[in-house]
């Protein structure tokens, strides 16, 4: 086990009517003018909007709005925010939904502080130094950036879809998780979510690190429970069991509950990135096609890992005089889940196409550090390529 | 699930040297004046002292050291130690040591702003509305209260070893854990500690509260390393990944991690906190003797559970025909396991006696809201009884 810091001082406040704390939270932590961030109408065709609002309205709270946040959050509208932050003199920032909101959020409450561009803080030009404190009502089970220490921003000049420096300053500082608000998601999003959880949960779990049996059971613990609950609830949408696990997991895949000490993979994360910039799929759309890949990609370098992904998470019967067939199996299991939730299996599932491999890969090489990324098995060009290709079948 | 709030900001500095971050951290919450709460010489034996110590002298840290900390803290220090940090114009505590220390300074935290005597708020005749900030470094692994919002006081007068009200306020605001100090403990303490963390993990996992999925899966996580680090620990007292691995479950059993949205026992610490006050035996020893009894007791209660807790943690094979005989063989895998940690199982080998029953039952019922207690299944004078006649044999 690495030595680690484990600082999460999120308060979260989970179940049915959570959402009525909201104005208490708020002044709790020190708001007393409040900016919402929220996407389209699901969070006020869902209750949301109207019972966040009414909660804010008994304490007292004044707030104003900024709507419209999309899917792969752009740039455009955290500027947007932030001039609307200043100019309202909000002191607090308040996400409702899911990890585009709260990352519009995050990005403004750092943005919001510092003199310049906001961009400068992720090309490292300036430091995250400061933040405006947020708070979150989730409504998505998914993105994990509740609990999280960093966000994801699209920056429309460059079209770059890069992730902020990790920073404690960044954690929300109360999340309110009510699972039926998730229970009116369509399917295909709820899937989305379920993959993105998983995905969180196996950027951690495949690691070089020795000694870490206490959170590679822990990883394993959540692997299974989406694997349980997310056929359940795109099966019973309403099934509030499915629907609370759901949450739950999401919180602790990506709040680094289950990750301390390991060295950490994220070349999934990192390879989907250039094909959401490039075709604006869903993150979880995406990380489904490209996870499995980088999986084979990968296997050869430890084969008794993926051997116990299939055993303790798919319950695969282990193959002992042939480790590399029960690892296989794994990989086998986990696209048959993936397709079993709706999710697209390949490049063209996703409206992709093979011929733009070359230039995700040369858009992928103007970033700094570009190459190579991942830590699992550092991920070249030619490997960057050869994922990509095993994404075409 | 249950609806919950889960609010753990202690910040958790872990691995080898994190103790020389200690001057710092204090100064990060707050602290400009300290008092050093520790034990006996282990702290000075092995290091631990003398590294916290340098660590303040260089961050300019002035403090003052209330030492001799005993095994079921002792309501006399707790007392001294208020006086003490009035005295000294001290603003921080900080313990060096295991659970006994780390109590003994949450007390004297909630204790020294309040102007009346502290066991008040342990009565409830007080609530417990402020707390000063406490910081710890661990050197032994079991009591969890490093994360926990709860600590275990025994008042002299009336020999009541009484936990207090649970509060958020109480949690330490850090907790620099290096798992070297625990490499020194004696073989029977390190037991003992195993013990503690095994308890406090049974004590949620024995629930009622239907659809618990994920958090059963963690509890499994966390009780199986356990039984998988601890003989290693005992074997070989310098094995750092099973010292790492206890030290970090010890936390993570105690901070609620592991128990969030479900209802929770604690009958066999209930029943441990009475033969600690008649016997002054070691906590872990205690929960030794008194949790294989409590679960023959409440096992007909759901068979189903036991048999789960005996396949997913001890790996017996389910009889699906007689699936008590699966519950009942966990409970003597468990028993099997203790025993060969060195762990007493009996009250004569505790150091108690068959005639103290009758006493025991009657000094529990002394205490407000003395019967019933526990929730997996509630228990009384009769119940209590049959437990402790369980331990006789």
């Amino acid at each position: 086990m690495n030595a680690f810091t484990f600082y999460s001082p999120t308060l979260f406040a989970f179940g049915e009517g959570a959402e009525q704390q909201t104005g208490e939270l708020v002044r709790r932590f020190g708001g007393h003018r409040v900016l919402l961030v929220y996407g389209g109408g699901s969070v006020k065709r869902n209750g949301a909007y109207d019972a966040v609002t009414e909660s804010l309205r008994a304490s007292g709270i004044p707030w104003d709005e900024l709507g419209g946040v999309q899917p792969n959050p752009k740039s455009g509208l955290v500027y947007e925010g932030i001039e609307l932050f200043r100019k309202t003199n909000a002191d607090f920032l308040l996400a409702i939904g899911g990890g585009s909101s709260i990352d519009t959020a995050k990005a403004i409450g750092f943005g919001a502080p510092y003199g310049g561009d906001f961009w400068d803080i992720f090309t490292g030009k300036a430091p995250l130094s400061a933040c405006m404190p947020v708070g979150v009502v989730l409504t998505i089970a998914a993105a994990g950036s509740e609990g999280s220490n960093s966000c994801v921003i699209t920056q429309e000049a460059g079209n770059m879809k890069w992730g902020s420096p990790k920073s404690d300053l960044i954690r929300p500082r109360f999340a309110v998780l009510n699972p039926r608000y998730t229970c009116t998601l369509p399917a295909f999003q709820t899937a989305c979510g379920a993959v993105d959880m998983f995905s969180h949960i196996c950027e951690r779990y495949f690691s070089n690190t020795p000694d870490v049996a206490l959170t590679d059971r822990l990883c394993e613990a959540l692997l299974k429970t989406v694997l349980d609950a997310a056929p359940r609830a795109i099966a019973s949408p309403g099934d509030m069991a499915a629907r609370s696990d759901l949450m739950w997991t999401s919180t602790l895949a990506h709040n680094n509950s289950v990750g301390v000490g390991r060295d950490q993979d994220w070349a999934s994360h990192q390879i989907e990135h250039e094909l959401s910039a490039f075709y604006d799929c869903a993150h979880g759309a995406g990380l489904a096609v490209v996870t499995p890949a980088w999986m084979e990609y990968v296997m050869g370098h430890d084969v008794a890992r993926f051997a116990r992904f299939a055993v303790n998470v798919f319950g695969a019967e282990m193959d002992y005089a042939n480790p590399e067939r029960t690892a296989r199996e794994g990989v086998r299991r986990l696209r048959t889940f993936f397709h079993a939730l709706g999710m697209p299996a390949t490049l063209a599932e996703l409206g992709g196409d093979e011929k733009d491999i070359p230039d995700m890969i040369a858009h992928r090489r103007e970033k700094p550090n570009g190459f190579p990324f991942g830590n699992f098995v550092k991920i070249d060009p030619d490997g960057m390529e050869a994922i990509l290709r095993l994404c075409v079948k």
